[in-house]
């Protein structure tokens, strides 16, 4: 959408958004009273007066609010009289989509050298402003790009204007006219080091309130850092709570663009392979898996669940042909677990396949699924990946071809010869699993492996027994750097078969009676899994905590923003 | 996957899954007592005596059930000394990966005239079977497709052999050994109409119970063709209360595959514009959008709400400089509306993107990403577009380029002259929207348009008034073949002007700050939408209800399967 551009000629900015036309404080509090229809008025008279007063209150507050933010328009009102720059600058009325100036804004990451000389229109983010003497040298900033701008008092701009520019709020939107200037020396801060942009015109397109919650230059601080020179870092608790200036810094815009390529990675390679996207329910009537660990709906006059995984769903749509099919969408756990890896809602990848004979044709298609996730990110995301590495140090994520997997018995024996003690139908721990992680990658030199086999007892109802030994299973845990990110199996394809397995797993019949009757008209052999997006992108870029690679995480303790 | 294939040698099957190894009731009723880990026995001395009880009475029925479905091995065992065939038909043992041979299965839309002669292995449902003196024809079905096959008493089959192939139920899964045959007049009932399959081996892979609770040839019958001819039609919740099965349909498939399609290209069109995938949290702490129409959720000792859309989040992703987002998944409302467009959770594909200076920008790139779907759709789905047509008969979709979008005002104006009386500021109801979509196809040749600046009293508070005439707003609404499915606007990026219009609609600011907060440290002008992926579906195809493009839909009195 972007044109390249150099001297545009358009009809002039200014009648549709003047800085003439000074923004008071009475102006932007309240809508002219012709804004309010009738049925907005009969609306308001029907509230309480406890709500009018608190209204009231509410209002007086946002008007003081106003008037501080209006100050910057009311400096330059006081003094534009001698200011021959006076047009060139200011704060723009609110933008309610008044004209459509034929104006192109030119990217941040498109400034670089073969700009040089062109007048360009900017519209970044105010970073840092510093004013020295007759100049004011501002960074501009959008996304993960910043520039470098310069006003200084002379032809082009007044004294006025350099003060303005001076007091312009970090953080706050801007419109700037400039020329783009090499310069002889990299500017080693920002991210186009071979030019700075020479202000003719700026414009205040929305101001940020003067008090930043936090910094961000303190929020991409490595903490190591932090602590060594006694600077500021930003405590989860604050990055969580402002969540919106968090998720601005170069980390947050890395590691969510990265989250986005996931998904991409996963469907585009599954679609290939000639799976088809299924949509399955949030609610349900049953807390089918158990019953515990689930949250309860009120749904009108009964009540429901909040899927814990779209298992049963996808197994549904296996009976009913789809062959192979994979869905990405919220799973939900009312589990009170505390740690860095539990979230009570996350994204699942899920996937299910039918197979011919054997489900390690299903295992081998989820690990091929994965390694072109591993590649892409590797050979597309590789900007991502250092700039998350400047702020968190990690190693290069590693993986095979094929990918290895390792039987139970073997993990088992590989952690008792490091000492552990466990017993054969034990199930893994997540030191264990961490450990293990650990023994594998020393042995193997991978970081994501498969560990098949686990014994029956630790898996659900539906899981389908080993043929051979029916004290393990046809199943499966996925591993990246020693956490878990799937699980797995072959599924009980036989109603009767999966109704004694229920009763073994003291499951109420009556509740999983649709899922069960899906087996009764015939139902080919099938396995899956569901993976957590989270982890996987925690895992990927070697982070310690899920909370960084969920926008809005939410855990028994956080549910805002 | 599926290699071509000719004759394959592969290591004799029989030992692995053998026909001879017959299957009987008790093998199929309870695992071996070995299987049954001491935790699991543990677990099951602690349950009461009365769903011992309980559980007793269903393994009893379950093991009735069992004895019927043996039945067809049973017939086999008691001929099968004077049998020669009788290593080449039966039911196998339940697939437990129990091995891996070296045989490839052909599918059924790989049958074609090129492999004329050739022996092949396919696994498919039995959709008919007719036996006819000493031969059985069967269809043979998978997915879309199905393929004539016959099993003939002589050198390769015995009467046993075709005996137990007339017996097999509709809907079991077999696995075939034939030789493809062209043939002379083409079967017109089937997919494949140049071949057919003379059957040398068949096995059971998965057998149905003898009574379907509906008959897929049933389902795909246009409803007129019923009424006239006097043959079957399912009506809709014996569908849904057996949606396993209806799925199954050749109708359900393409409806299914094409919705697939449809989210495809709507990502892939966004992130070729420069768009962002984000996953925004379902549950949330306060019901946000006016309070009515939410779903309240328990949240360990506090209670939250289901999100009713992920507007707000995707907003603040802008906030946090996202520049251009899109999220799909789940949206839930609590409506009490039981009308054919109406569900309680449907699939919300949603759009937020900053623009420079018109909203405009912003109809422009939701209107291309429609055009784009649309033209995807007509291109790479039409066998599954006319599939559709053969039992739900429609006018294929017009769209024209650029988008028609006309001013609410023209509608207005429009609607009067067709003779309807409604008030400037009136929102239009459903029957005008539908009378509207007429109109417009008659004076515009086209399914799909944009209506653009409704009446700011009918659109939620966060809408940005119209800055000429603030009785209007810069709101808009998509339709297809005049039904809504967008609703979108510019927001209102200012937190004063904001915390004014939540006032104003009696919101309770206390429950929206994190939401107003976000605009206080620099907001760019914004504006997105919201699209019902069901209704796309539905409306591109000309159906009329919304269940039918939800694989398991929701409404108030449908919470199963």
């Amino acid at each position: 959408m972007q044109k390249p551009l150099t001297l545009i000629s358009y009809p002039p900015f200014v009648p549709m958004m003047p800085c003439l036309e000074k923004v008071s404080a009475e102006k932007r509090v309240s809508l002219p009273l012709s804004c309010r229809s009738s049925a907005e008025e009969e609306q308001q008279a029907a509230q309480s007066k406890k709500a009018l007063k608190k209204q009231q209150k509410e209002a007086e507050k946002a008007a003081k609010k106003a008037e501080k933010q209006a100050k910057l328009a009311t400096d330059q009102q006081t003094t534009e009289e001698d200011d021959f720059a006076q047009d060139r600058y200011g704060v723009y009325a609110l933008m309610q989509s008044q004209e459509k100036p034929d104006r192109s804004l030119v990217r941040v990451c498109e400034l670089t050298p073969d700009r040089a000389e062109q007048t360009v229109w900017v519209r970044a983010r105010v970073h840092t402003s510093r004013a020295k003497g007759k100049q004011c040298f501002l960074v501009l900033r959008q996304q993960q790009w910043n520039v470098q701008a310069l006003v200084a008092v002379g032809e082009k701009a007044s004294k006025q204007m350099v003060k303005f520019c001076a007091n312009i709020t970090k953080e706050s939107i801007v419109d700037v006219e400039a020329v783009v200037q090499k310069v002889e020396q990299k500017i080693e801060s920002c991210s186009q080091q071979d030019v700075e942009l020479h202000i003719q015109k700026l414009f205040v397109v929305s101001q940020a309130e003067p008090r930043l919650p936090l910094q961000l230059d303190d929020a991409v601080r490595p903490e190591v850092e932090g602590d060594e020179e006694g600077r500021a870092t930003v405590n989860q608790d604050t990055r969580l709570d402002n969540r919106v200036i968090d998720l601005r810094t170069t980390t947050s815009q890395a590691i969510f663009r990265l989250q986005s390529g996931v998904c991409q990675l996963f469907r585009d390679t599954l679609t290939k392979k000639g799976f088809v996207e299924i949509q399955t329910p949030k609610i349900i009537s049953a807390a089918s898996e158990g019953g515990a660990n689930v949250f309860t709906v009120s749904y009108f006059k009964t009540s429901a669940y909040l899927a814990q995984s779209p298992q049963l769903y996808k197994q549904m749509c296996i009976c009913a042909d789809f062959d192979k099919v994979f869905c990405v969408g919220p799973v939900f756990r009312a589990e009170d677990s505390n740690t860095h890896r539990h979230l009570t809602e996350f994204v699942g990848l899920d996937i299910e396949m039918a197979f011919n004979y054997h489900y390690h044709e299903v295992i081998d298609s989820i690990t091929d699924t994965m390694v072109q996730i591993f590649k892409g990110l590797r050979d597309n995301f590789q900007t991502e990946i250092q700039t998350v590495c400047k702020q968190y140090p990690s190693e290069p994520f590693k993986f095979l071809e094929p990918t290895l997997r390792l039987e139970f018995t073997e993990a088992v024996a590989l952690l008792r010869s490091a000492g552990v003690e466990m017993g054969d139908e034990e199930d893994l721990s997540t030191p264990n699993e961490k450990l293990l992680g650990r023994l594998v990658k020393e042995k193997y030199d991978t970081d994501f492996y498969v560990l098949d086999k686990y014994p029956l007892a630790v898996r659900p109802f539906y899981t389908m027994p080993d043929p051979q030994n029916p004290k393990y299973s046809n199943s499966y845990d996925m591993f990246m750097r020693g956490e878990e990110i799937l699980s797995g199996a072959q599924r009980v394809h036989d109603a009767q078969l999966l109704t004694e397995r229920a009763l073994h797993h003291s499951i109420d019949l009556e509740k999983i009676k649709a899922y069960i009757d899906s087996f009764r008209y015939g139902a080919p052999p099938h396995a899956g899994g569901g993976i957590g997006l989270e982890r996987v992108t925690m895992l990927y870029l070697g982070l310690h905590n899920v909370r960084q690679t969920s926008m809005f995480p939410r855990d028994p303790k956080r549910l805002t923003p």
